[in-house]
């Protein structure tokens, strides 16, 4: 419901009658909208799992790893539409926005800096975000925009050309 | 309006309110919602004079004349909240979705076939998605979600980290 109706034209109360359940159960086992948001597109993205198994070891092949496990997710039926769900309600509400940027912030980056990733960490904030926004780019006019023919291109075609892009951001000298 | 309240939460009849005119005028001068909402997020982006001026002369300056274009609309406040209003309402409305990818396909990939760029026309189309899925990825996260530091970057920095992406997808090899 989510995904379809976005953030604000869900309600816990049809989700409860689309569940055939009582609203209050909904509220008992998962508190507020917000919580409940939380809770159905944070289930596919559990940093403290992907993060360590994508980052450490082989940093060449980090590239691959991360495109991989990304592409992967947005086209599982289990975690697609909760990410679909996700940048729709980002994008249009402040609540979700907030809490987009402070995943970002204080999962991403900071767990960032825990990792051996061969990163300087004073370089960890720059280096992250501008691959954020490869990846978010690439959601965007792959999965939502489905721009052609990138939004009907296989995962290697897709690897293949924006990987070097991930490694640049990651490891290269972006200095002017 | 339709920056902030997204085109299903824009009317027409509201919009007239807000400019102390009757509907009718609205209709008159604009035509549908839909018509409207083109009229409010074309003004700024007119391919047919902007593209010829980021993409001939100087191919190695193009992804930099890109990016200054780019980013100063976005930043711009006679254009930035119109981009606003059109990333918000192609996220979650199935028409702007449908024109935002019929404006990139008929008026992008077509017109970059008539220029002079040095790219091959049956790499168009493939080429011109994967430079749409990183500005695409910068507007969101640098102006919508605000990821930090990438939000607060000087437009020097974004071009240096960013402009050998969009010369490695417009003119490299890309190849798996």
């Amino acid at each position: 419901m989510f995904a379809e109706q976005g953030y604000d034209g869900t309600s816990i109360r049809r989700i409860a009658a689309d569940a055939d359940v009582d609203p209050a159960l909904v509220h008992h086992y998962f508190g507020t909208k917000d919580a409940l948001f939380k809770a159905v597109v944070a289930a596919p993205l559990d940093p403290g799992t992907i993060m360590p198994s994508i980052l450490q070891k082989d940093p060449e092949a980090i590239p691959e790893r991360l495109l991989r496990t990304f592409l992967g997710a947005w086209e599982s039926p289990a975690s697609g539409p909760g990410f679909r769900a996700l940048v729709r309600s980002a994008v249009t509400n402040r609540v979700s926005n907030r809490l987009v940027r402070e995943f970002f912030t204080q999962q991403v980056q900071r767990r960032l800096r825990t990792l051996d990733t061969g990163i300087a960490p004073e370089e960890i904030p720059w280096r992250s975000s501008l691959v954020a926004s490869q990846l978010f780019g690439l959601a965007l006019t792959r999965y939502i925009l489905e721009l052609p023919p990138l939004a009907h291109a296989s995962q290697e075609e897709v690897i293949a050309a924006v990987g070097p892009t991930i490694a640049r951001y990651l490891f290269a000298d972006l200095s002017p």
